[in-house]
């Protein structure tokens, strides 16, 4: 049978030969786990996902959550999938033993996550947001508000959400307008709209815990007078028993261009003014306790994007390989056989465009997956400052690279299936709407472009640049003693010089004042820095992939030997693509910034 | 208010400052026609499309036709716009007067036309197909089949249907398998399945015309054994009276990712035994006539998506204009007001983007309906076929740049909008999810590289290359006048050296025998010939524009800035980014021709 979630063997290839998963268990966190242990919670996760995540993706789509009587209907396939997610231990792979959870390394996690993420990325978000909820409290919350909020969480009971975007601030964070009055028993009252919060209603659990952005009377303007509140759909008692309805009302539900199966909710807090809400940490920290978590959920976004293209990739893949259509150029005779349209050239490069993007993509993230372990579980704090500092300069890429480009394969899949897939009888095209989220939230592409050139680069002297630049540099070294590698290490390293240099200029002009002009061509940065970052990522797996093949098991030689090609593609087709941009970035070109408004 | 459907005053620029439209007046066929009667059908149109045809745009998508009782049945609104439309008489807006037609040039009709495909591309396909099937009857059918079947079709009370596509046969026509059968009355039996024809069940119209193709018991295998023949869905009598039941069913609809107003149904020739089809013009022709009018139906294709994507464009501007977001990156103080969002460097990008490819592709359609018009009446033989040569040439890039790039318009719109863009609340996601189709139907994007590359360049010798080259020459000399010109000259005529040379080098392994490597990267080069081309387009307007500014109107001034930075935009950050796709033709690289099947 064909996968279609994604490939067992690549999978393998990335945890054990790209990733060395296994060294995580000499580590003290992980040493009661093994490879044995983590293959289980991957079989584990590849099962429910067919059998319980897979077969609803379709009517999630055509059936999208209604509004009933204030409240948000969901077809009953949701809840069965996600019990068994919960059931399974997922929601807690990350967490201690003793807290019941797995105490799984993040990059099995991920590892494991994505097999959801490809069968059915709106019903696995509802987990999901759960988990980013329960990651704040758990890291900023009192002991009070943890017994409270985070173990129902933890047992399944509660859900979460992310109350972040306002109708008029929605990049714009520190024009949040929600207000919190302090109500004098160390509770506050809320009063404020939301909107676009996903899993915002649901019939899942017995109660959804928001984390809502709000700014006290005393705060000051901007992102610095932004505080962090727990806002219960229920109120909770001090025994844990569910006590009245809250005062946050659903408003409506927004209709989407996919993702449909997640709630996307208007919710109203305060209407009726007695909407409770607890506040998290510190007054006026609220922004950066969501930054801190922040890294989490764009890697979780990534690695979404990277699954959609992931799950085109492979159906289009065995389309190609099962639908006969033409012949060859140089075989038009009629009477002769349709040829399978993977035969055809251009058919070829729509797959292998695929796979370079979605393959790359998904080895990045999972890099970035293993890099938050190290930021966590390596032996010194200087260690693991290093590894958080690169997985910062890293999250832009992460998150924005494949909400690209793992589109621009959804829209390849699209294009192989033909008029089918066209059609929605065909999942290629729910693919493509789904992922179309993915360059819009959790921070959108222009604004990740910015996090990236005005801020990440030059955090710490720039320590986190030199750190990526030093290890593209040694896998270069290392690709050297390849000689069927030489023609994929050039193209990098030519990138990789020029983009240092003109990296240093931007920087300079950004410090020197220059802020508008620096900044105003971010997004051809992003996409050069990115393509430096899947190219070096692509040049580690065909390093990976020549040793496979050294080591010479015959059953893996066409794995490898599509390792390297799809590195060859990358690498010699997409890398030199970005030459031109470096030159508009070189010249400081101001074509787009001088353009005026009365122009168009 | 804001305009929605296109930019008036772009389409006076078009038509009046850049195709010279007036010159057509001419011409003894449009001697009765000025400036005046031009602007009243554009009004016209602008005014139905306005008026009939956008308010319904979103409900087509929304409830799209349902199969009931063996028709497909449409929502109320579409009949009244589509008869507003042949009341008006777009339909034979370019049929001679005497047949009760405008006698309009052809470059006319698209431009009114292009209101209506902006406004609402699923309704604007019923009278489109009609227009399609009329004109190969007219051009190939019998005087008793335009007696029959034309007469009434003009008259606007029978519809048509191109039914090429078979489940097992979509891009391969070659391998079609219908069977007509000789009844021994001069008409025949049909017997075989079509799959996505459009418009091929509706109530809009007495009778639908199919236009079929299918194989005679004598026919040869391949492209060389397809006739052409109508197929009523109601027989008619002599006198023009409708008649029994033809035996076509409508077997299902198609339900689509977009464009879902139109019906696209299967549709089941000869279930039992009884379908009549009249033989259009000779035996074993019918997939010449096709082609024949190929070049229409691909102009009218690469419109669509132009318009698409103009419609999107405009949205999002206004949009960007509207919508306060965020603050300059030197203006960060939290206490000012927030800017409009089109004040942001990507933001204008965006916009920047968007208005370089609508408005390129919308001037090359135009150019190819004038060339269109130009093959009909310029004085002599010998020019008409120049003309015709041309433009068979520049249709693959009629059809396939836009469906692409306006596509990529689109994707631009919606993130302008953000979340917003992202529901059904706003109409840019319907306006992606609509021209998906474009780069699919009408031949794949694939086949017009296979088209470019492998038959109309080698025509007549390279004729029309050779004209085609010669006219960019020459707008790059006229070029040369203008200081202001000669950064946007030089990136065209670096793109024409380096292609003309590519091309010859390509066309010679061709001749040489070597097909499957010459055409296995015919993708790339679709993509690098329709830059030079719509370069070219923009180097034009960009003339234009400058002898718009000499000529000193101030109200005109903003505008004439509007192109020349499009033009820059286009000429300077897009065409250069063709030299390495330049550099992977002249290799010869065969990175996807090499890529086995076992290695996916």
């Amino acid at each position: 049978m064909s996968e279609s979630l994604l490939s067992a063997r690549n999978l393998a290839f990335e945890l054990y030969e790209v990733l060395d998963a296994e060294a995580l268990t000499q580590r003290e966190r992980f040493a009661e786990h093994s490879r044995e242990t983590f293959d289980a919670a991957i079989d584990t996760a590849r099962s429910i996902a067919e059998n319980l995540f897979a077969p609803h993706n379709r009517k999630n789509d055509e059936h999208e959550p209604e509004y009933v009587d204030g409240a948000a209907v969901l077809i009953p396939e949701v809840k069965p999938a996600v019990d068994a997610f919960l059931e399974a231990g997922f929601l807690n792979a990350t967490r201690d033993f003793e807290t019941g959870g797995m105490q799984l390394p993040n990059l099995l996690s991920q590892a494991c996550f994505a097999h959801f993420q490809s069968a059915n990325a709106a019903t696995t978000s509802y987990p999901f947001l759960t988990m980013g909820a329960a990651n704040l409290i758990e890291t900023f919350g009192s002991e009070e508000q943890k017994r409270r909020f985070l173990q129902p969480m933890i047992d399944g009971r509660f859900f979460g959400t992310m109350a972040l975007t306002e109708p008029h601030a929605g990049s714009s964070l520190s024009d949040l307008r929600t207000r919190a009055e302090p109500a004098g028993d160390g509770t506050h009252r809320l009063k404020g709209n939301k909107i676009f919060i996903s899993g915002g209603d649901h019939p899942l659990s017995e109660n959804i815990v928001h984390m809502v952005l709000a700014r006290l009377p005393d705060a000051p303007p901007g992102v610095k007078g932004i505080s962090l509140f727990i806002v219960p759909k229920f109120l909770v008692g001090d025994d844990g028993s569910l006590g009245k309805r809250n005062d946050v009302a659903l408003a409506g539900l927004f209709h989407k261009m996919g993702w449909r199966g997640t709630t996307s909710t208007a919710l109203n807090f305060g209407d009726n003014g007695d909407c409770v809400g607890y506040l998290v940490g510190k007054p006026h920290h609220g922004l950066s306790y969501m930054f801190q978590m922040m890294n989490e959920a764009r890697i979780g976004v990534g690695m979404g994007a990277v699954m959609l293209g992931y799950a085109g990739y492979l159906y289009s893949l065995d389309y190609a390989r099962q639908r006969p259509q033409g012949r060859l150029p140089d075989g038009k005779d009629p009477s002769s056989s349709q040829v399978a349209i993977i035969e055809h050239a251009d058919v070829r490069r729509m797959l292998l465009t695929q796979k370079a993007y979605v393959e790359g993509a998904f080895d990045l993230g999972l890099y970035a997956a293993r890099l938050f372990d190290d930021t966590q579980t390596l032996a010194t704090e200087e260690e693991r400052r290093i590894a958080l500092e690169l997985l910062d300069l890293l999250t832009p890429i992460v998150k924005s690279w494949p909400s690209e480009f793992c589109l621009k394969a959804n829209e390849l899949a699209i294009q192989i299936l033909g008029g089918h897939g066209y059609t929605r009888d065909y999942p290629v095209e729910q693919y493509y709407r789904d992922n179309r989220l993915n360059p819009i939230h959790e921070g959108t592409h222009g604004i990740q472009s910015l996090d990236l050139l005005g801020r990440k680069l030059s955090m710490n002297g720039g320590a986190a640049l030199k750190q990526l630049l030093k290890l593209i540099q040694a896998s270069c070294q290392q690709a050297s003693e390849y000689p069927s590698l030489v023609a994929l290490r050039q193209p990098l390293e030519q990138l990789l010089a020029r983009l240092s240099a003109v990296t240093l200029a931007l920087l300079g002009d950004l410090m020197g004042g220059k802020v508008n002009q620096g900044l105003a061509n971010s997004a051809l940065y992003l996409n050069v820095f990115g393509h430096m970052v899947i190219g070096w990522r692509w040049l580690e797996q065909a390093i990976k992939a020549e040793q496979g093949l050294a080591a010479g098991n015959p059953a893996d030689a066409d794995f490898y030997q599509g390792k390297l090609q799809a590195a060859r593609y990358f690498l010699t087709w997409e890398v030199p693509g970005c030459q031109h941009h470096l030159a508009l970035l070189e010249a400081r070109d101001d074509c787009c910034l001088s353009m005026q408004d009365a122009w168009f």
